[in-house]
């Protein structure tokens, strides 16, 4: 039996580099459709694409014809890094037409009926798609600086109950795509704002770690305030996070906690999860994304620096990768755990 | 009339060459000592030095010999930027001496006779010198992170009461002298840990904005939650802050207050004081090292994206200049007031 | 007698911006018109104008309108630091209604009449403007790489005869403007690729160390090869150069003719000029653009590590500030020195 | 048949940390002594060192015993990594005790009877090893700002002959060891200098493009000129060549012999060995360190913008991963060569 056929939305984007990157030789999935704006349209990839990872373009795209969504595909199932401008009506225009989109776009996170999905820590989320109205149906995943926030805080947020937390983040600049920010503003500089980006975490972090009750997510009833920050990295978001708990833990309680959290991911054999979700680290100055965040394909969450806060209960520094666990990367195990798990039978 | 002699400890480091750079041509004070460790002691400056300003180290101290400590020195007023092993000792074997030691080291800051002093915030606790015993006496300013939050919360905790605080830095590595941080360090990188930092803030901060009361400084009773970190800018510590207060303020109100504020030192015509202590900036994305730290000579702090904090009250970015405000400068604003309000006139 | 008004073409970029500040409470010139393209026609400055200098934008302009290039214009002269597209036609517009451009474009720096002016080191090549067939007429300076070359090279070539010179560069992102290079593009990165600016090393050093004999500028005939690379810089070009002499000389006369080098531009009181053209370095690791490239309002040409060229004759450093005396510094210059030399009489 | 046991000279190092990740599960060779200086004799590596790589520590070494070079030792194949302080004496003692040393230590390269190899260029200089006249013998490699240099000439040298080459180098830190280059030095700056390096490069390469004769390594007969530069990259050397042949090529022969340069190393199997060990490029602004060192193991040399240069015939830039091609992949290769060769068969 042959591989699924996938289609890349925003192909020649940031994003969409990295999920044809990190698709090369994938054992599940062939990519058979690589989408773009109508600027592309007709070129074949190679050409339309100002490639910027550092490694070089899989053989397989290189010749392949840039597409439009709204012509034939081959593919059912679309993995989506689109520019937010477009990616609204796109993904609803595919699942309409019966196929799945996982997203990396911020559009559909905040539906009702759309989950923002992790395996290892929501996945009766998936649940919800039920409830969509399309014959296909979308799902998502957070935003970057959110997703390990998001990984790191689960655990700790099941056993003891977070109540309120206040996350400050230093973020790569490749977070902001291509060209993204010029570096003329960040060279030797630190930008404190990004647009939008502190209510997604505020907002979004909430949905993720709620409860999946009656076809319906509850928000996780904690309050978050976020401080957002761009720095001179290429890869990897460093967050400092102060958290309140309703039920008080111990440092050592909260280490043994993440060090030891494991879920059936872990055994499920999927070639983007990592060995476990969350790195406990113990050395005084890390986890730091120039040694760190390559590591376990980069997809693991690094926790470091656990120790009492003053102000609340709990203070730490965490660290992924952006563009891999915190977009293309988490796309890609959404859906290796949703074909395992079945959940696609219904339309590839 | 003529000036103020003064002698610079630790005259090749870091701090002591920026002591040099603005003691240049200063109109109160005359550097005719220049001292630094056994090591550099009997050369001459220029040669004893690896002079790491981005102007000409200034033709005055070129050919000056670099004396030591224990042998005669011309000055009695010192500014010290003596590394924190030999600090607390010589600072004190000064003093004692009859001098008086305006110090950038940790050594002194936490003796319950020596003062944390900026002038624009907290000019009464000059006053507890009066309790040191030696014949001269010892004033400090605090750790270069923790100046930039005390100016701009002093005006705040003084009118609505600072209940608590959680605050994340972003710090040049020029805080850290030189040789300082290795590049491999820090290219591309953030590193969340600076070795005793968050204790200072934690408690400098206290004591800064303490009340003096009976020949004594009584801490300020808030609580106050510090994460350091690391990141690859030369010069301007960047600070995420949110404060919970007592009596509660509107964005608005805070804005005016921090606008408006303005001492007597503004009008003493001393030329370290910036035109303003505080300088509000209402661009979303501001303050930013790069662009603002040098304004206002290096000794403004800019507090900007002034909003509501979802889980305190206020949140806000706070920026300073960490050499010039943050060390030497503020060493030097303290010198000045000194001088002009006659608080140096037993000794010279 | 009241300041001669100027205009600035291209207000709103880079350039533009740099004019303005390096214009403000200038002796001879007063700003009555920035000139920038439709799309800020009319909006107040400070709105058109996304401000990336490191000091406030001068008061004066916040609020003057902008305007076209084509509606009513008070000034007669004009600094232009148009973008290439656009420069050559509004250029020429300008001249031909009488107006002087002291232009930092490209565009007419090859016109066989229009001379690219170093007042240090080709004063007689302004008089090619005479021959210029509109009422008013064009001076250029060279692009940035170029122009510290020039300036180095000038009294050497004068003396020794330079015959073959190999350069490589590595420029600072400034360069290109805003947005420029992109942050992922430079980070951690060298691009050994800068669009057309080899060429215009190639060519313009030639015609700026030419000869003015009948009325036209005769080419200097060495030959050039230039290698230009950008840096993880923001502002200084820094340059290493190998070059064959006819003449041979030691690197004490390269030295010592390179330190001594004076010109009646120094004796001219005007505002913009570096006291020494050309600060020779004696220091092993010297010029470098983070210690050096301010000093001397950023209008002075370093060079450092002069030596023995295993290959040619003599190797070395040259280093200088783009933004300033390679570009909008050096145009001021170009203005000053005619307006002194009452070269601009005829239309002011 | 078991690995061959190897030793790590310099094992805390930057470069012995870079040994001990590339022969992590090495398939010939198998890491039995870990040597480093007086200081970490005797304790545990994991605690001797201070890890500064991006993937972790091999569990293999973490509690291995570092041990001091004059103690018993288990291998007879040492890889050093030593400081030239020190590399001189060891490598000869243990050369007389009768072990081969593969060094990236500068001490014995310019030494008569020790080849400076690349099993690529110069395999033959391997037989000026028998002329040592202790037990074993050394071989080293080059600097890593020739090494690349050297890759990329020696087919063009064989085909055309080379008469003189210009080179300019923008080196990464990585270079310069850790703590090597003090981020206040290198952070948005150039270092015009790079103490020893020219020399290096001028005398270096002109052995490794000798020829072997007569049981001797003749000098290339060419001049080498180098400036040598330190730029804010973290891993890779960019250098821009200019070069004057004896026989003129043109652009596309160039091209040509520099693409299909294919040696019998290409054949041999060997783990460390590149595909390719040239990499032709043919986009205009290529190669570039963040984008293309890491390709290909860290172990092509890429060639880009290949050219006519106007003051000699060809003009290019040259990309190598400094610690991996530079350094310690280059003597793994060595002695993977060697191995495959019977060149050690004596000694193991």
């Amino acid at each position: 039996m042959g591989k699924v056929k996938v289609g890349v939305l925003g192909a020649t984007g940031t994003v969409g580099q990295k999920f044809i990157t990190l698709l090369k030789d994938h054992p599940f999935f062939d990519i058979t459709d690589l989408v773009a704006s109508e600027r592309s349209k007709g070129k074949i990839y190679k050409e339309a694409c100002s490639w910027k990872q550092e490694v070089d373009m899989p053989e397989q795209v290189k010749n392949m014809s840039v597409k439009s969504y709204d012509e034939h595909l081959e593919a059912k199932i679309f993995f989506s890094g689109l520019d937010a401008n477009v990616a609204g009506e796109i993904e609803t225009y595919l699942a309409e037409k019966g196929c799945v989109v996982i997203s990396n776009s911020k559009n559909h996170r905040m539906d009702v009926d759309v989950p923002i999905s992790i395996p290892e820590i929501n996945p009766e989320h998936f649940e919800v798609c039920k409830h969509q109205k399309s014959k296909g149906f979308i799902v998502t995943n957070s935003n970057c600086s959110t997703m390990f926030l998001a990984i790191a805080l689960a655990p700790l947020h099941k056993k003891f109950g977070i109540e309120k937390l206040i996350v400050s983040t230093m973020q790569a600049v490749s977070g902001a795509g291509y060209p993204g920010v010029p570096s003329l503003d960040i060279l030797g500089n630190v930008v404190p704002f990004i647009g939008g980006e502190e209510e997604k975490i505020q907002i979004e972090l909430k949905k993720m770690l709620g409860t999946y009750k009656d076809g319906k997510i509850v928000d996780a009833d904690f309050v978050v305030s976020a401080h957002c920050n761009r720095v001179a990295v290429i890869d990897g978001h460093t967050e400092t996070v102060s958290i309140l708990f309703k039920n008080k833990p111990t440092v050592e309680q909260v280490k043994e906690i993440l060090a030891n959290f494991k879920t059936e991911v872990q055994d499920m054999d999927l070639p983007m999860s990592p060995e476990k979700p969350i790195v406990v680290m113990e050395e005084e100055n890390r986890p730091q994304p120039r040694f760190d965040v390559l590591k376990h394909k980069g997809m693991a969450t690094f926790v470091g620096r656990i120790r009492k806060c003053p102000v609340f209960d709990i203070k730490m520094v965490v660290l992924g990768h952006n563009t891999i666990r915190g977009a293309a990367g988490a796309a890609i195990l959404n859906a290796e755990y949703m074909y395992k798990k079945g959940l696609l039978k219904d339309i590839i």
